[in-house]
């Protein structure tokens, strides 16, 4: 059986570290919140050598402080949660453990160049803000228009890369490598780099074709910029619609004042007391609010 | 009692320049505009070493003569408002305070190289165009858009920051300080160029490696680019339609002939002189039209 | 009186060339945006020094003949139109003339470098292709949806402006003339650089302070590049929706079958023939439809 | 005749390879997308001289493969279609050969510089992704959304070339030759750079006029970049509401509970039992939703 039965402690700490209904559930979010961005700030610092140079002492304890801290804090959780492995194995709790090995590495492993993308692991611990981001009721609007956009968005993404494909072989032809355009892959990159109105200037057209089928593909890039962005839009209006509509159809006219009644559980007109007919929605909770009624 | 009682003339400057409503209000406020972003462009032109040789004199004569006048302004402010305490230590009051000192300042200390940021606190004059800006609908129509988005706002910086951070990371560990990714502050301030689109080019990716996850960046920040807009889109297009929907919703169908009455205060249909039914809002202002219906 | 009496060939030609509803109307003014489109590209290539070298001649002879034909069009324009007056002064008559000068004067002057500005007014016959764009339906409703954001795009650009203004003298403050920012004029047109996402790279932040003050201004230009894609978007699907909407209120339902019926001008119900109640709106062309419904 | 009768065994490879409604015709898709992604990842790999010279003979032997695939399977196509002569002269008929060519035609020719853009022909089969693309609804949806935009795409595009023309030229003008802006299309080029917010910063404004004039082109692209957002953001919302009106409208109200039923087929009210109207729009298949109600 994979879900325990949990010691009264055991329900405590995890309301607290786990919930956020409690106050100090809430409190314990937003001290971890500071911690893992002061965490994530102390490598970044760390990574200037300047800075290494002056503090990395401090900034070494600093970094077993918090792994320490974070560790406690794992294994709070492992021992609290009703179900272990579901925990273990969740994304969450997978970047909770990747996020401290590095630092423990370091004690059996001289710390050397090729290890720096170990030590970089490190940094995932920004992914647990995440988590916490994730507990706004705003956040899961925009995951929820994101997610119902995915497939169009990859539709989306396939087009783009086709056409990145296209253009960069072109100016690859036009171009060449004499003018910074080695090979089709950097030609593809210039691409993209265009489409995308991101344009940095490291590989740019030199002749006169080259220039003016970069001007198509950029007015290309700029149409197709919008589509993204309408699907989104389109996303999100639908659910705010969805929202306000679900409050009008609640409404109800009065038969012989007409004036409106918003709340449901109303039996009688405000102002002239008839009888209000009964609300269109309220007996139906099976309605899909999420596909949208309008 | 914060609120004193104002004399005739107080009155009357008091509408004058905190007004709009009547003419010499009207006046005042595009006089006021018209000599801010004077002082603002004397300020800007006197940066120029150039203009600064040839002009200087001038322009050290004109900015004594707007920190008069806005001296005047301020102390006029002050006298005529009857709730002083609340004008000073308003956003503006203390704008318009910070924005005279430096001119002063410079009477006691010599123009000297430290002293530059306390000199360009004047620049703040332009925050006090918002003020009059903030006069007209329109700009309260999106100032209330931006607002009702600002958690769903914040939310998106959040992930964008995140983002930011892994991309940067990665591109530390793929390129290094050889390429000029020299340490992760600087590699996320790439990060942050290229999904924001700017592209500046001062720090590019050289191995193919890089080149590929920057690409992959790049299209991460194209998609992303359209939540905001989403967002924003989304509250403009509704508050609009409220504002549409609420015409409808007073309009009204005559009983006998289904002609379209959209004036609350008919009693009468136009066509065939039936009576109308009351209008469905007309009596009901405690409805919160910010919210939106639709 | 302005309004002449105009002779059968002067209100043939007159809809030849300022009409669209003939098929000779029609042909007259692809003919003519071809011309305008080629007479372009000649200005445009007569620029490049190497050709201007080997088809210098040819370019010549072919301005001049299109300036003959333009200067003959433009004197038939003056010649069949009932109002010469209004035609001479209105934008497109003046755009007409200031592009055919050009060309004349240079019979007067030698053509020499001061003389370049003149020259290039020649250019301004691309305008004119805007006359023609503007007989599509698609161009009208375009320019209808801009003139109603107006407003709200004018508040945009005063807030885009102060925001350039302040994030420019923070640039300037922190980075100085030693890495580029040599005054504030320039600052600022780095910060309009910046904000507009165009990011040349001409001027860039050295210092970290100066990177991490530009990383915020990024993202407060990513975040309000939103606003005018809200803006005009709200106001194109309110135009389409008061299209949809004027449909559907058309639309009755039968009074006995609940079936639709579409058509305004139908009195019984195809399917079971019960009298069909009045269409909503057909007696009432007063309304606004410009204005939006929903 | 153009269509012939298929023999059973012409029928099932037609199926497979043409169809997605067999395991076969999936599974074949799959397969399909795999290789061509594959073939076109070697041409790319194949551009690079340092890998070119390695593992040259390899990837002259992967194309071959994957030439004599694409051939074989060309030739299953025509010998399997109904329609030959269809197949052969449509767009994705004509893709399927042309990528097949040039690697023919390097046994004919040996592979010098000149034949470099023939070779590069091969690229094409990046077309034949989005044959696979347009299976999925999404990729449909998008698709009619822009063809619907079209007409104002066109619109928009004529437009910010007009625009992009007048910068260039004030641009020549202001800067000349000098400063980088050496004819008026390398300026055009310039302001489309800008005006599209790509911004390489290969050529840029250096005089003070010239910054200025920038400036305000960037912000005229920052503001009409939000037009072919709108345009199709207002598209694809119209198509989305259409469909959820469409579900809306088929929905009933009981006319003694007032209960909603959206079964189309429901004949009783489920709360009550009350017989329900007829629903709206189930006998009219003939309302045309492609063109949208709402």
């Amino acid at each position: 059986m994979s879900h325990r039965e949990q010691t009264p402690l055991q329900l405590k700490f995890y309301q607290v570290i786990f919930g956020t209904e409690t106050a100090a559930g809430k409190w314990f979010d937003l001290v971890l919140i500071a911690i893992i961005i002061a965490s994530v700030a102390v490598i970044m610092l760390d990574s200037i050598v300047s800075l290494d140079d002056r503090f990395g002492d401090l900034f070494l304890r600093m970094e077993w402080g918090f792994t320490v801290l974070f560790t406690v804090e794992y294994l709070i959780r492992i021992w609290c949660t009703p179900n272990r492995r579901a925990y273990i194995f969740s994304l969450y709790g997978l970047v909770d453990l990747l996020s401290l090995l590095p630092t423990y590495l370091s004690l059996l492993v001289p710390q050397t160049a090729p290890l720096l993308i170990i030590r970089l692991l490190r940094i995932l611990r920004i992914f647990r803000v995440l988590r916490l981001l994730s507990l706004l009721s705003e956040a899961n609007e925009l995951a929820s228009a994101l997610q119902r956009s995915g497939r169009k968005i990859f539709v989306f993404f396939s087009l783009v890369i086709i056409i990145a494909t296209i253009f960069g072989c072109l100016l690859y032809v036009l171009e060449g490598p004499a003018n910074g355009f080695d090979d089709i892959p950097t030609s593809v990159y210039w691409a993209i780099v265009t489409i995308t109105t991101v344009g940095y200037g490291d590989v740019t057209p030199v002749t006169t074709a080259g220039r003016a089928v970069s001007a198509v593909g950029m007015l290309v890039g700029y149409a197709i910029i919008a589509v993204p962005t309408g699907i989104i839009t389109a996303e999100l209006s639908g659910a705010q619609r969805v929202r306000k509509m679900r409050d009008m159809l609640e409404a109800r006219n009065c038969t012989n004042c007409s004036a409106v009644e918003k709340d449901v559980h109303a039996h009688y007109c405000r102002l002239c007391g008839t009888g209000l007919p009964r609300p269109g929605h309220a007996p139906e909770p099976e309605i899909p609010d999420e596909e949208g009624i309008l």
